[in-house]
């Protein structure tokens, strides 16, 4: 066998693209079938004019898709405050945003979907109408897509001066679910910090809290009989005739104030229905306030897992050493080791390694331990199998400077090779320490050295 | 032995009727004798006229029963604050209400319980009556079920106008302990969510708590010397004339306003009484918020402990990767095997099946394996006997695609039958890797192999 | 060895009287020596007229301190802002107080105490006497102790008007670490519920922190100089003269409708002065209520682990068992098993035991299974010593009806001893299961059989 | 051998100077190179006039730093807002602030670096200087240090009016990030308390929060066109000219005010551009608290801990105890047996040595049971190095009083040395108990023995 053939390792690592795996990472996690799943030969080809779910270009549109939820988001309630928006300036964009779901209504004609029961992707056309107009998401896109305003301007010639179009808005809102939707798929997909997404969520729920109860309390305010007797009224007479700018202000406003419960007084409730329609705000609030501090804290202990840990274990062999009066010497050396087993926990974390099946793991010792195991002296010549053998149960550790490895008299139990660093041969001989051998095999920065050992357990 | 013997399982099973394990699943925990009691025979038939604390019929009325308790839960307050009410709408329901709690005192006569220090059914009827006499429920229900206003109308012929009676139907509000015991065994039913049961329970409490607050501040408004000088006739003059949802609308308000901690300040306290009051009322809405923040925390935090499971071993990984320089190939194959570990965890959960016992676990890989095993080419023509023993130490995995099962030169200690997918085997020589067999099993999507094995170790 | 010295147990639980080992579980948990240190004989003889710590006497008069102290932390605060009471009805209180606390400065000299260094209890009046006068104790106790007004009076003759005398009140707030201590202990000491002794330090702090904000701010309010400018003097046209409990109510109220955050602004800060101490006040209250909130948390997660777990085991095996499409009937007999074992949890605890010193395990082992064994067919005749050594391998498992427990041709590994309950043997033959042996032992309520099984592994 | 040769420990552990373990707790987690990095010799010396980053006089300069940048980060917004300040008294100490941060600036360009990727000290001067000028950290030191008002008073020789110079002081926050680092590494070192690293740090960010908003708030009233339509002008009239102590109490009580929430309403927005602000404000909020919240829970938490598990093993053991009706003495001997474990868990803590290397571990075991197993009865004269193979294999146990340690008739698998405490040795005869030897070594306090002993399976 000649020298390029010793490790089958680079070779069969050129083989795996990088593309075909990556995209895995972005399958949702149900494409799974139940074991012994029969499933049909040349299953992979869909259907023409059949669209993948995981498609990269379908998941674009479905990315742009929601910039224009969260506009809808925005607009719906702001409309049905300031009536004379959606009428106006916004009518145009409105209109635009719906062309766009429309044609997204038609695509889904054509997205393969998979079925929950069997794990299979469903391609035909027929099966996929069903689907989608029986759950009653084709009725409810439908419905929250189709400008109703503008139908009856065209149909009757006229504007209707009443709500009803504001309230029929409001359906719009059955677009959020595609928010939903991206951020139960982010929150799953690692490329993306946990921390900043639930983030990004949260303070996204709390806007759409804050905005919709503010545009819904000015909708109470301008309906109200007597304007005086009215939140915004009594601090601003004629405020219906002042600026959008100022009225969704006070709205906005008004709505934190109380979602934070600061509750400065200057703006509340005058009339019975003003009261109803806070009392549901606040209870709602107690709930997203618990819940948003739920998830806080939760990120945080979660986060703070890892320093808890290394801190407890130091603190512990502290308390240990000074408990039964270990000499300084060892307690240096004790706390030097844990520190040292710290900072290197990425590079020797053997319980990630625990869960990878075994020729992963037979693998990754290959890359790492191979050539050291070659070059140790002992090694010399023996063959290639033997090699790639031994090197399957090899382990890494680091030692700090100054500790004992072995010591004198001790029963051996494992084997070890100096893979960086040098380290001395005490013998403890008529009361002195001796050096024996000083063993350089090749330095390293002063207070490290890394050895490879095989233990007789393992 | 023929073919259709081959395994025991179908009729094993068969001999199960699902309706009697299904009850064990509601009986209440605390039905287990402890270790070596004796029982005596032909217990299990209750005496006559007696029914089982778990009885199908009795848990419907009991059900049945506590939507009656909400209802008192409600009016009790609120006929305190609103007399007229109590004596006039509301009137005919309560007394409803009340003979349903007095049959139900009848029939706890004649419900057998369970004794906690035996762990038995105790159906006798004089310690059933005993033991509901003397724990003090028989007067506090009774006390609870008794309509104080009616018997004194009935006796002394005229309406009393004094708050007695008010005060007096507050001892209904013990009815609450049904709802409590309700939620608790709600809680330990795995048919319900525990996420809502406990949610359910927290804005049961809270509403409460809120009603009971604005029913009572209303109730001291109402009796206060100068209605000027009162939280509510500040705001509103001569209040008590007003229409009941006027005044329940600003108690509510108040109490919520309080409760959430927004204090607008609109309506507050305006003497002593009612200061010494709404201090109370604080002192307890700062444990009750500390305890709807705790439990949404805990409950947040339970149900993000698998994603956090899942991206930290993932993290992990991809840091031990990249710390340790492996080779791009080596890293996906990583990464593949530990999505797809994630992705099929319902599917191989070993840790579920460790907690069973032996039988049941040998049921279940025959179940999953049985006829795999048979079907391989290596085990054509064995025993029965020893498929069933090879199959009881078989595990199923799952291989994403382009990852390496066994390696060349690698000690085998694992036996592999391929259940569905195909694998090549490649072998290195001379430099680059030949195809030299490629197992076309049956084809499953292409990115999944799924595998049985036998470990050695196992 | 005639039959009534079988079991040595009987009289080896007789030995010892219960009164000592309770004792220990009072001692603090510092009274143990570091390994190896060694100690004169006769050392637990104290010497005359000097007391243990943990003498029973001695303790209760410790816990009637804190009820005095419970007084002083009201009492200091409240005179200082209402002088009069101070040197009128609360006058002949606060001194009888200060006797008991002199009294205790006194006894402290004959309290022996524990060497945090050597672990010894030291009894020497000297060392004593230097300690307590040295660690500042002392002094503190003293000047928290002197009545200094009184003393004023009989030296001078005369009432002195000023403040100094409240202030130098507040010296005895010192006491308060008597109750701090008193908490740190309860909560190591398992005879109380952690719940509860946490829920009442909490509410302590909570109440103290109120009322001491409370009664500074009446005492800025009535040394500001001019009365209309103070934040109860705007609200009460010459407060000063007003009753006692009109002004500690508005001090209350005020104080507490800062610290939940309520906030209502009808009681706020006037001048400069009551501004900055507002400022210090809401600084510390964003930290108590972090605090309330935390150990609120803290409780609810820590009660909810054992809800969580045995509601993650049960939906994890309906998982399970649905996506790997078992039958139903085995779907029940997982379920009704991992019910079983939740409910039988506290007789099963094997880690609780794991824990324990080989010889306890043996003497348990012994009390629960030794006559079981005795009474086995299988083990008649047997040598007492014999059975002695199987007993402590045995364990006990309880099987819900209808489940199998061991399978036909399955490899046997364990030893089955039926203590309760009665078990079918099944033949399956010729396609049909056959009833060979009905064993009935004694019957059990119809669903349980429990089980005593020796394991080959054990 | 010699007497004095026992053991090697003694002279072992006095090689090891104490303070270059110690350096090595304080050096950065990031210092380890990756497996297998080859470093060049003679590395460890910096070139001339360079620093490390880990010296300790820079270090000191570092902290030094950081209470300038205490100054700067209240200094900056105060300035801000209460103009004539920037322009007066405040003035010299800014000038002489930024001149130390001018030194900095210059000292950075000889301070090595560790380079991420391979984790080597960069001492050469030019990549030094390059990384510092590419990363933007340069531009922002500078834009930061430069006093631009005293510039223009120097070049155009008048002072300007405008706030141009209070915006651009607000640059000098840039050196936040030095306090932000500085926490990052308090939490990770062992010798602070991670509790009070973490309080300080959310009070510095509280603290910080309160003034910039406060001051902010109040640089919006000066510059409203309408001073009695501001939040501080409608409640002090001519509030510009009055004293910067009362603008800056009512800011800071504002700001405090609304970030507790608890928002009395007596100072509010008034105008839109002060909603405006206070809307930003409140949300920041949101986060702020809940991120309090959470982190103190997260600290609750964790410090509960241990107390949790004391009184779960406690309470199961209790509880296992009735639900089996152990005789009492029994249950006593558990009782006592757990509270002892917690209260030597310091001495005992056996995983936390499981993770330390083997040498040390036999390090520890030689310390504390040489001497012991030495003088023991059984091993007198046996060779030095059999006592060290022993010694390794050796754990401490505390029994307490009135423990069975061995049963008569158990089979025996520990070897047992008594350390310190006595033993009686009680034999069952003919039904009573015979004390048949009575082991006194040496006396120790009453109810303790603790005992060495050798597990056949350790």
């Amino acid at each position: 066998m000649s020298s390029e053939t010793r490790s089958p390792l680079p070779l069969l690592l050129r083989r795996h693209t990088s593309s075909e795996s990556k995209n895995l990472a972005t399958v949702s996690s149900s494409l799974l079938p139940a074991f012994g799943t029969v499933i049909d030969e040349g299953y992979l080809q869909l259907k023409k004019y059949t669209i993948a779910p995981y498609d990269r270009r379908y998941r674009w549109w479905q990315t742009f898709l929601v910039i224009l939820v969260i506009y809808s988001a925005w607009a719906s309630p702001f409309e049905l405050a300031f009536k004379k928006v959606a009428t106006g300036s916004l009518m145009p964009v409105d209109l635009t945003v719906d062309a766009f779901f429309a044609a997204d209504i038609i695509l889904t004609f054509f997205v393969a979907y998979l079925d929950k029961s069997t794990y299979l992707l469903v391609d035909d056309h027929k099966k996929i109408a069903i689907r989608y107009a029986t759950k009653l998401w084709l009725p409810m896109d439908i419905a929250s897509t189709l400008p109703f305003q503008s139908m009856y301007r065209v149909i009757t010639g006229k504007m209707h001066q009443g709500d009803i179009f504001g309230f029929l808005n409001l359906l719009r809102l059955w677009r959020l679910r595609r928010v939903s939707e991206l951020f139960t798929r982010l929150e799953k997909d690692t490329r993306f910090s946990y921390f900043w997404t639930r983030y990004c969520k949260l303070i996204c729920v709390t806007l759409f809290a804050v905005h919709s109860a503010g545009c819904f309390y000015y909708w109470l305010a301008i309906h109200h009989k007597t304007s005086k007797k009215t939140w915004i009224g009594a601090q601003i007479t004629d405020f219906e005739h002042r600026s959008i700018w100022l009225g969704y202000t006070y709205s906005i406003y008004w709505s934190i104030v109380t979602l934070t419960t600061v509750g400065y007084g200057d703006l509340h409730a005058e009339n019975t229905g003003e009261k109803v329609f806070n009392i549901l705000y606040m209870l709602f609030n107690i709930g997203l306030t618990a819940y948003l501090i739920g998830n806080m804290t939760n990120l945080i202990v979660h986060s703070a897992i890892r320093t808890f840990a290394m801190r407890d274990a130091i603190n512990e062999i502290l308390r240990y050493a000074s408990k039964n009066r270990l000499p300084e010497g060892l307690k240096e050396q004790m706390l030097a080791h844990m520190q040292l087993k710290f900072k290197t926990a990425e590079l020797q974390q053997e319980e990630v390694l625990e869960d990878l099946p075994k020729a992963i793991r037979s693998s990754i010792a290959q890359h790492l331990f191979h050539k050291t195991v070659e070059k140790a002296y002992l090694f010399k010549g023996i063959s290639d199998d033997l090699v790639t053998q031994l090197v399957s149960e090899i382990k890494a550790e680091y030692f700090p400077p100054k500790v004992d490895i072995i010591l004198q008299n001790e029963i051996p139990t494992d084997f070890y090779i100096i893979a960086a660093g040098a380290m001395d041969v005490l013998i403890y001989k008529n009361g002195t320490e001796q050096v024996c051998l000083n063993s350089f095999l090749f330095r390293q920065r002063a207070f490290l050295s890394s050895i490879l050992y095989i233990s007789k357990q393992g």
